[in-house]
């Protein structure tokens, strides 16, 4: 798979990075990072021990956002998915830090979620400053093209929402066009989320890289 | 009918300021400026003495878009619509310098566009720069709350498209859901359509004076 070895970095193709012993350090911790995740579909309320909500996020990165959610909404459980297994070994050091029982981590393709997720098991997808794949010819890449958006139309409960945010404004455009093409409707479109009114916004690692720069950070929830 | 006596400006609702004479220079005009709209509706090819698209901007201010768009595009009909009697004048007196045969101008409300256009009789709707009216309370005045969508969506053909922009981050919020949630689809979306590479853009007199601010201007094409 592709995906697991390169990432896009400001438009140009680069091949991970990987932490030391991540491999191991993650199978050393199967309470936190879900080893046997087929396994699991259709049964994630079993595996956290509750009927709560199930909130995911795709592409969750070093896992800053989910583990800060899951610590500010205990009656939610979350999923934070990443494709990169660096990147999940960085999340699960906040994880292990947080020490909450209502967070969990998966290292699978977002493509892929039919296979770990049965219809209608999540409750709410997140996607936080997704790769822009800003190319054409990378359109299928983009996490709000439209293959994506049926898989985690399958997932979700009939009329779920996306929760999209982003500092770049080329995969923002496109986004909302994607979601409207694809018959999805906007909810609640912020332009400029920082200077907003919005409350409870949990910063991303890469919100605070950008916006620091004096980015604007853009957000749009969309339902089904 | 309040509208033709207050605008708002920056927030603020204001009296139209009168200009003097307006009234009898348009009645000196009347094949520039349609005074019996009523008569023409469905007959609007009939006015312009052939088959060409109609395409009708609401709120056309004192003109400048409708009539360069006119110059620009001779295959097209053009009819600048405002509530003003004043900016109607003004529009008139860059018509009349134009001299080009194939735009017209309307001094009607916009919510009543049913009465003077027939279903399907529009090809394309313009708002450049549509009053904000920020105040939830003022909502239904705004040019793209959902009664005027459907006003527009009778008189355009099936499938017409609106489209909309300016430099107002609340308005464009506003609209991108208001059409999303009215079913429209969002064709393309600019988040800075001046650092776009959009060709053949006609600023109107507002654009300039935002623009040269250092306001973004948005724009949005969508499609019933
Ligand atoms: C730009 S980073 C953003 C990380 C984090 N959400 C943030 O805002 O700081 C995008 C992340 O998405 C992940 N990703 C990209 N494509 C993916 C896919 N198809 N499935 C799952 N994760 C993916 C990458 O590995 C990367 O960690
Ligand atoms: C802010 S100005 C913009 C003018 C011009 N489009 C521009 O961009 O320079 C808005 C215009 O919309 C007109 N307007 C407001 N409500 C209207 C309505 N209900 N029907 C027709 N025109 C309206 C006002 O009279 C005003 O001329």
């Amino acid at each position: 798979m592709i995906f697991s070895l390169f990432y896009e970095k400001r438009g140009r193709i680069v091949r991970v990075r990987k932490r030391k012993g991540a491999e191991e350090y993650i199978a050393e911790n199967p309470d936190w990072v879900v080893l046997t995740p087929d396994e699991w579909r259709g049964r994630w309320h079993e595996r956290f021990g509750n009927d709560h909500p199930i909130h995911i996020e795709v592409g969750s990165g070093k896992g800053r956002f989910i583990t800060e959610m899951a610590k500010a909404h205990p009656e939610i459980n979350y999923i934070g998915i990443d494709i990169q297994l660096s990147v999940i070994s960085y999340a699960l050091d906040k994880v292990l830090e947080a020490n909450v029982p209502n967070v969990q981590l998966l290292r699978v393709d977002g493509s892929d979620l039919t296979n770990y997720f049965a219809e209608n098991e999540v409750d709410l997808l997140y996607l936080n400053f997704s790769d822009p794949w800003h190319k054409k010819r990378h359109e299928k890449r983009r996490l709000t093209y439209k293959s994506f958006l049926a898989t985690f139309e399958t997932i979700l409960v009939p009329h779920g929402e996306i929760h999209f945010k982003t500092d770049n404004q080329g995969l923002f455009e496109y986004s909302l066009m994607s979601f409207s093409q694809y018959g999805m409707k906007l909810q609640q479109v912020w332009l400029d989320l920082h200077t907003s009114n919005y409350e409870g916004n949990i910063m991303t690692e890469y919100e605070e890289k950008f916006s620091s720069k004096g980015q604007r950070i853009y957000r749009v929830e969309a339902r089904f």
